[in-house]
């Protein structure tokens, strides 16, 4: 199962623009270029489910708990947000109920579904980050981040590593430390289900070929994490 | 918050009695008798939301994962449940589909809710469990169990010990190890919320007015509790 928290940046009604500009409104403060585009080349590859975001993660981001500034930032990297500076408590709890719960509570009801089935459902979610962040250039170019069970991390990371000549590194461009891992927690590990957390640097995705010929590149990875586990597995 | 997911020996079609007997339907092993009654005298004390669930544990058990044989029991104790014998995995689904889901969807959204709004909710689950099992008598009266995180347990633990004469137990008459906690783990641990199980023996809330009596006497201990950890909270 593929999850992109990031994959829109639509503003619309009642929240309209939060203020922001056209620019702002397509940048990566907004969403994750590329990940939505990534996302639905290697549901495609691989056969998974894909769930993904409506809207604008600084309407709310969905891979943020109610109580967190994240979920609806005052401030995005160097940008202020308009439009999130002054949230009531009313307001936060409305976008929490439009958005964030509609979007957990359908994960829930298809994983809960496939659990029912007898499958063993994997939950991995796609990201892009951005190559400059606050000026400074970040030279990975593929991160795997886990949070408290790093099985399939380790083994997605291994594959990248052996099949492609992308760098690829364990935890970057930032860790569960930095709370950054809310979805993973709230609909994997409770059911002990495998997961992981992907990044590609959004130059990398910057248009649908690149896009297509990255999820060609990634779909063999995570299937050879996907076996390599499944061997661990029957290993015990 | 309140929850009791054995609230109920309800048997509604499309699934009907199961090929249970009306001894059976009212039995221990359909629902938790006098839980229901007992979480809503607390949830008056406490001004405290109760989600309850609305069929028996036998048609789905929502403390427990759709994987798990718990969830459709094919035998509870001594009895064998005719109806839950041979279940196709559509009609798991189906069951998973029509009363976990939904249970667990409604919880969660309260929880997001309360968690927007600024509040710090507290998940209380409310049990009761049968003086003889498997022929055994039981003697602790009130059980507190914990997942986790044991920091309310403990607390209201020593609460009951030193306000109450009922003979209390930490993980008792069982302890997470026995898969009990799932609730607990789906809805509170993923959002740092303070939680506890309680498990009242049903022979001490066998009528309504047991059920106010055994209220009027946990209430103040819940109380107690909860102040106790909001002093261990403020000194960090």
């Amino acid at each position: 199962m593929l999850v992109c928290e990031h994959a829109s940046n639509v503003f619309p009604a009642p929240w309209g623009d939060l203020g922001l500009n056209q620019d702002q409104k397509c940048a990566h403060i907004a969403w994750d270029p590329g990940a939505l585009g990534l996302a639905r080349a290697l549901s495609k590859h691989l056969d998974a489910v894909l769930v993904h975001a409506p809207v604008s993660r600084l309407v709310y981001d969905c891979n943020r708990a109610p109580d967190r500034p994240g979920a609806m930032p005052a401030r995005s990297e160097i940008h202020d947000i308009p439009g999130n500076r002054l949230i009531s408590a009313t307001e936060r709890g409305a976008r929490t109920a439009a958005v964030y719960v509609p979007f957990h509570n359908g994960l829930h009801a298809l994983i809960a579904d496939r659990i029912a089935l007898g499958l063993a459902p994997v939950i991995v979610t796609i990201h892009s980050f951005t190559k400059l962040y606050h000026g400074q250039p970040r030279a990975v170019e593929f991160g795997v981040i886990h949070d408290a069970d790093d099985h399939l991390a380790r083994a997605i990371l291994s594959a990248a590593q052996s099949k492609t000549k992308l760098r690829s590194e364990l935890n970057a461009p930032y860790s569960a430390a930095d709370d950054v891992t809310h979805t993973l927690r709230l609909q994997a590990t409770p059911y002990g289900l495998p997961n992981a957390m992907l990044e590609i640097r959004n130059d990398l995705i910057a248009s649908p070929d690149a896009e297509q010929r990255m999820a060609d590149m990634l779909a063999p990875v995570l299937n050879m994490g996907l076996v390599e586990i499944q061997k661990q597995a029957k290993a015990g």
